[in-house]
């Protein structure tokens, strides 16, 4: 068995922490209970900190203003990555003009707004319309019909040889302590099954997510790999794309991975942290 | 360059022919044009058929309706194999009692109605009625809402262990000239990924529709598999599994794969039909 | 918990029991200690059995000797219903002559032996044999040279468009208490993606070997599905089989299925057995 | 129809170059008739270039020196950039001390070697040795008996939960004009399925390969993105990857992408190159 150690003797080797968001930070109630802690005690250390997520429903401002509302000040908007940032970053680098099919929200297509593109529901496509779409983006589960927009969808694939891309490699997410919700990560392999394209994924356990954090702490402050630590309550994306990138990794047992599950679940998967921990709490 | 033989001097080797329906009896816009003189030919020839169809929609005996209504009246309700029918003994065998939950239209429940299950739509089931599910049928990607239904049968699967049966493998189905419509198969596919089961699927290429068929034309007439050819239209279902169960088979070229596409997806595939004929229509 | 059984008990409600062989009748030390107590009792009590296996390796006549030498007579070679027997009817319907070309040992050959086939090593095919080529298949994991034979076939699969037979879907076997081996199923799937072609695959849990052994059975016995239990020691394969074929199925523990890790494996997969038992030994 | 266009008139807007090896720099005859040209051109005008490559079968030294001995002294080994270096660096971060089990020649293990790391071939471990073996790498498909080592090293991952990296996510490459070799990739998701880990992954399209070069190449020049083209034969790894990083693309047809194909394969994958060139040589 492996052993479980005290999260603040952890994170007192390293001068950086990347922090999941959901069962690590919050969960489906708010805020993880004591984190606030968390948060003090790497600003009174001078430590700095990243929240890394596959959120992209909505604009990091607006991902701050949630954790603002729940009593957490120390999350600003400049300290979250989220992987619609990459899907934002590749619009702007790779498609010039015309419309950008989306599946989600208003408040997510905010990854996809930039001057010379124009975002659209693929509800709100119209035929005329079809030979202008240049790209297509899957943003968040919620904002669509699922039944209507995806047989779109489908359909539009078929006509248009586009760049279609995944911006939360999410399958499901949690919505209460017993119920998940099918996450935009899942919904998108079932149309590229369907479309028989490949679609561009972004989110952890990719490493680009990870590059760009690291890209940004180091315009910051002066690190190396060696001083970051990841931290995260899922084995297949935040850890196992933690240690691909070259980083230490604590698993916590507040979120996804249960504490009875922890050993059963690294030996049969062969995804191993670095250290587990029992929440992200300095206590 | 394989080469394009005469149906009708090929289903003159074969006492009996299975027709898969979608893309070789019926298509889009109704029936194949022409194909009655097929069935007037098998007739006036006392040759045997069955309609072999991955249709799990509606009965055999609505499903004859409608071939009754578009004017073709040689298919009866008892030539019909859908593998919903497949289905229906699962649950006849192997569920006792309690509620079965679909999805699908009212009609597809046709196959889970029998004297001690009661069918019961996801979309209806109250929690109190979660203990009593002891089964779940994938049948029609019509008369639900997807979103809903869709995640509770998720987080249904996340609270009991219980068999679920796929009625219909296929992915997608043609809608008209141009555009399909996601498939019952494709859908569970995505719920399975997600809730981490192993479902049980029902229909081509799996063998145990051809044995149906099989088993029920050996109670009216005295063939082996030589006697037999199955005709279809797409390689990965009726030929694949044609081939699999040992009988010889016919693709045709009026359906999903276009007389430009044959030779490439058969070598691309690996999977050859005995004969290529540009369609099941005798002339 | 679901609850052990007795397999006394359990047996007594059926008049034939399909056995799977490894894990459950014999495991890598020799027979299952005390197991023939089982086979005298079915005698006893005149109900049918059948082992029903995965194994291409050797022909039924082989693997009937094998239980003889070991002690066990009971199991006759015509109580063997082996994968390879699938595959031996695949190309007696459907290759008509030329070269069938193999990977596995002189003795798994048995099994593409018939008049007007030439069953050849894929090792030992020339140049000047590959346009006789007519099918390929796989039959066991021993006798090949697996760097240069694997190679030769990837590139046999290039130049040919033929049938791909796979007669063991298995993708690993036990070889000491410790030990597994890679098995012909495991080498098949590689072979394939890298071919990009679509392979016909005979085994548990595909319902054609339960099918097999159903006819011959009925030939013998009038029996229906009901009085037909099956029993294994592997979820994926035998249970899952043979629920869909609409058995009964008995889960045992003797053998890959751990008496600890039984209902969890149940649970996270959803493949349910009608009962467990501790092993098929009749006590 | 896309249009084809001229390689140097493309290069011309961009000032880095990354060029995929196998196809466009060489191929299994030596070197591309004329390529030399290319580096020429490239050095005249000032513009920087990497060679980005799944090949982990030798050293950067090793690969460089092969090019000097065609005759192409352009190619300096600081100027390759391969997947085994991001092995190297996993090991270097990730792994204190111990055996690192490798499949390869002792080529490939050039990556494995450091200070505080002992290299061991699956082949040589002892069983006094598994408890000291920290990682295991695949390498190259040579150097190693496939039969006897994969069993081993698919004992070896059922014994010791250590982390394992493939080198070269290549499922195979070309052999001859008409010949491929399976590659170690493939290899590597055959016994990935078997063991049930997840294995880390290095080449190709993944980012972290190109994250690398970019590194690299901002150390010497001050350039972004849109400066910098990668040239490849292959859309599932050079064009998919190098688009993904944001990257500009050219799909040459002197490779594993033959002229006639690539409208097909464009659109059947929807990986969209920004350029199609006939090749990369300049003329």
């Amino acid at each position: 068995m492996r052993e479980i150690s005290d999260f603040k003797s952890v994170i007192d080797q390293y001068k950086v922490v990347f922090f999941d968001a959901f069962g690590v930070v919050k969960n489906y109630k708010g805020l993880v209970p004591g984190i606030e802690k968390t948060f003090a005690y790497l600003e009174a250390e001078k430590k700095e900190f990243y929240i890394v997520t596959n959120d992209a429903s909505r604009s990091p401002v607006h991902l701050a203003e949630k954790y603002h509302q729940m009593g957490l000040n120390a999350i600003t908007h400049d300290r979250i990555i989220s992987s619609g940032m990459l899907a934002k970053e590749y619009l702007d680098l790779k498609v010039d003009d015309g419309i950008v099919a989306y599946l989600g929200t208003r408040a997510s297509a905010h990854y996809i707004e930039s001057s010379d593109l124009h975002p659209l529901p693929v509800g709100s496509i119209k035929p005329s319309d079809i030979d202008n779409v240049n790209a297509l983006v899957f943003l968040d589960d919620e904002g669509f019909d699922w039944c209507r927009d995806l047989n779109k969808t489908v359909n539009l694939l078929r006509r248009r040889t586009i760049p279609v891309i995944v911006a939360n490699t999410d399958d499901a997410y949690p919505l209460t302590i017993n119920d998940v919700s099918i996450a935009v990560g899942g919904i998108a392999t079932m149309v590229e099954n369907i479309a028989g394209k490949e679609f561009i994924r972004f989110g952890k356990p990719d490493s680009q997510l990870f590059m760009l954090a690291y890209e940004l702490i180091r315009e910051k402050v002066r690190v190396t790999k060696p001083d970051i630590v990841m931290v995260g309550d899922t084995l297949h994306t935040d850890i196992l794309g933690g240690n691909k990138f070259g980083l230490d990794t604590i698993l916590v047992l507040s979120g996804n991975t249960l504490p009875g599950d922890a050993e059963t679940k690294i030996t049969s998967t062969g995804i191993i942290p670095t250290y587990i921990c029992a929440s992200a709490v300095v206590v």
